[in-house]
């Protein structure tokens, strides 16, 4: 997609021409994510494997218990030993031991005889159910009464009870839950399989800017961009790569653009190297697919690829540089680390409080605010006003082919948080 | 709430006589959370301040920006200069510079002179508009026609438009979104101060245990709690602290329990050792407050106080590990660490497609499959089944006061997703 050359291109500044569609540019993204190759596997240690998503099937090796236990405090019993056991006509046995949990029994129990088991511990072999403690009565000594029947197999957890050898455990593109790390543990392992996380190289220039910890001064500002891609990309499961503010300089950045990564962002378009060096770069060294959506912000958000890695320019306007992100660059961060690629974001149903207007043809993305019950638009909301995202509960996106809505409407809020 | 002393107390097998509410358990923990001092702040880098809790208001002492600055890419004008200017009546302007973004003009603009002007620049003095680029045509030279009039203040960015100096820009107690941190990083932040993540010591015991990363063997298990609990912990914000296995000793256990944290989860129970040691230790050396608790899983809970810390008595088999984590310890550490107390599970409303039944006076939390837009319960499904909790979707919680839904019913589905 071309831009135009301007009558006064000597200063180089330029429209665009020609501003795709959000959904064509997300039909590009789609076909490009099917085409690139997974991203490889680590082995994590079990302890860090929560949130990370299983790159492949686990299988259990062994059976969880790999014994039969005892399922209540009570008496491992042979169950035909207290066949005629009642309250009126308890039946002797002699206890002949005690299996506590990783203490189990020595030995065998035969005929007339039982042993005291805890919940959690081996069934003794020749016994096959526990009568609970409150069934029976001491009998003196080392003896106890039963005191009611039982049908073998009762209160006994079996060999493989929560998970048999041989079993899938646990299915590939998982996201692991904690419960799952607990399940995990339980069948011994000791490191995961994981999904790689996708990295990122967070490109970001302009002259303008200052690294974040500086305090603005004079005509510069402080990069805002910059952090806040990291946050998100961590947010979406990849590693950020951010070593800094690239200088404004063609051979940098074409640097960066190629530094070890599976997606590049880059930060710019506000400046005149940003809307030059990068789609420049991009189209001579690689492919320059989209520049130019028909949305706003982030209409000169474009995107490529370079070396096989999908490249992101953004807007560095922060707000349309987070919706351009949102937008875009988030689904494929999500879909090369195997997570879904829908929005983070809960959605509400709400009533608009206020008209929206929304020109036909160009997307909207229009930060809001909770009030009462309702929602309205931030006031102050232009694509360098950071803080409108911030002072923002949401955002409703307003589609290309509608007017806006008006008071009253119903509407899907995102939230932020 | 005191245990009875059965016949067979000799080998310390213990019920409970008195099962505490949910509701009951849960109105006293608030009330303890009420009472405890806040943990203190601490300061972290930008960089790591993502989904932390904010400890203090943040007053910006810079305006965002600290110019006024170009907002399209045109030329910076004196509006009143070019207030006849049309398309068929030009008005010819001496452009005497540029001003690009973090490199201003340096000089002062007067009458009939323009200065070129870049997205993001500051605004010149002497200039009080900004005439876009799409409004003018080279006049040969130096010069440039303005084709247009324009309103002063027209296309600037004023200063302190994003942020102004001594605003609240975020307050104590929001956990930090990805463009918070670039605000925060926009008015030159470099450390911000957050909530101390709440310490939380794990303390894990029963002689059948074996750690993590262990593989099963004779009638010992691997331990499913421990990184389960500190998955839970991580999710819930809190810092798990999780040396490994404690021995089933009352001098270890009590050192364990004194440990330097904020919040003390045992894990227990299962075993004569859990049973007897832990609430003793507690009721000897703090307060045993709850122990038992009308809910099924999980009603072996307890839970008190420690020097001023709460711990919690969580149950050895792991399902009943989960779901007493998350009815009442998840819910502190949220409180400790200044979070929402709220679960942090997603929910639908969803059709039962089976029956569940449960007796009045004890609250159920039954682990639940999606199936073709319905749920049913879990199949297999014990305490000690942990993957029921992995092979489910979500769970279902009845009130104590209910006898269960029939098929059929719409109830509220809690995602573990």
């Amino acid at each position: 997609m071309s831009t135009s050359d301007h009558p006064n291109a000597d200063v180089r500044m330029r429209g665009f021409v020609e501003k795709v569609s959000v959904e064509a540019v997300r039909g590009w993204l789609h076909g490009e994510l099917e085409k690139l190759d997974s991203v490889s596997g680590e082995e994590v240690s079990l302890q860090e494997s929560a949130k990370r998503v299983l790159a492949v099937d686990v299988v259990s090796e062994v059976n969880v218990p790999e014994f039969e236990r005892a399922m209540m405090d009570g008496y491992a019993v042979r169950a035909i030993d207290i066949k005629s056991a009642s309250l009126r006509s308890p039946v002797l046995l002699e206890v002949v031991g005690e299996s506590f949990p990783g203490q189990a029994f020595q030995g065998i129990v035969t005929a007339g005889k039982t042993v005291r088991a805890m919940t959690g511990s081996k069934l003794p072999p020749g016994t096959d159910a526990v009568l609970p403690v409150e069934q029976t009565c001491t009998g003196g000594g080392e003896q106890v009464l039963a005191q009611q029947s039982i049908t073998p197999g009762r209160n006994v957890g079996s060999v493989g009870e929560d998970i048999r050898a041989g079993e899938v455990v646990l299915r590939a593109g998982r996201v692991l839950r904690p419960q799952d790390v607990g399940v995990l543990s339980s069948i011994g392992m000791k490191h995961v399989s994981v999904v790689r996380r996708p990295r990122v190289r967070i490109v970001v220039t302009g002259d303008e800017l200052l690294p974040a910890g500086s305090k603005p001064q004079a005509a510069r500002i402080v990069d805002a961009n910059g952090p806040m891609l990291a946050a998100l990309v961590e947010r979406d499961g990849g590693e950020p790569v951010f070593p800094g503010i690239v200088p404004d300089d063609p051979e940098a950045i074409l640097a960066a653009l190629k530094d070890d990564a599976d997606v590049i962002l880059v930060s710019g378009g506000t400046s005149v190297g940003q809307e030059d060096h990068v789609p420049t770069l991009l189209a001579e060294h690689g492919e320059l697919a989209i520049h130019g959506v028909a949305m706003r912000p982030a209409s000169p958000v474009g995107m490529g690829l370079l070396d096989g890695r999908l490249v992101f320019l953004l807007p560095g306007n922060p707000v349309a540089c987070l919706c351009g992100y949102d937008f875009f660059a988030g689904v494929a961060i999500r879909s090369r680390g195997c997570r879904a690629t829908d929005w983070p974001y809960r959605t509400v149903q709400i009533t608009l409080s206020a008209e929206i207007k929304s020109p036909t043809g160009r997307l909207d993305y229009i930060r809001m605010l909770l009030e009462q019950g309702q929602a309205k638009p931030v006031p102050k909301s232009g694509a360098s006003v950071l803080s409108s995202t911030t002072r923002a509960d949401g955002f409703v996106v307003i589609p290309a082919d509608s007017e806006g809505y008006q008071a009253g409407t119903e509407v899907e809020l995102f939230l932020y948080d």
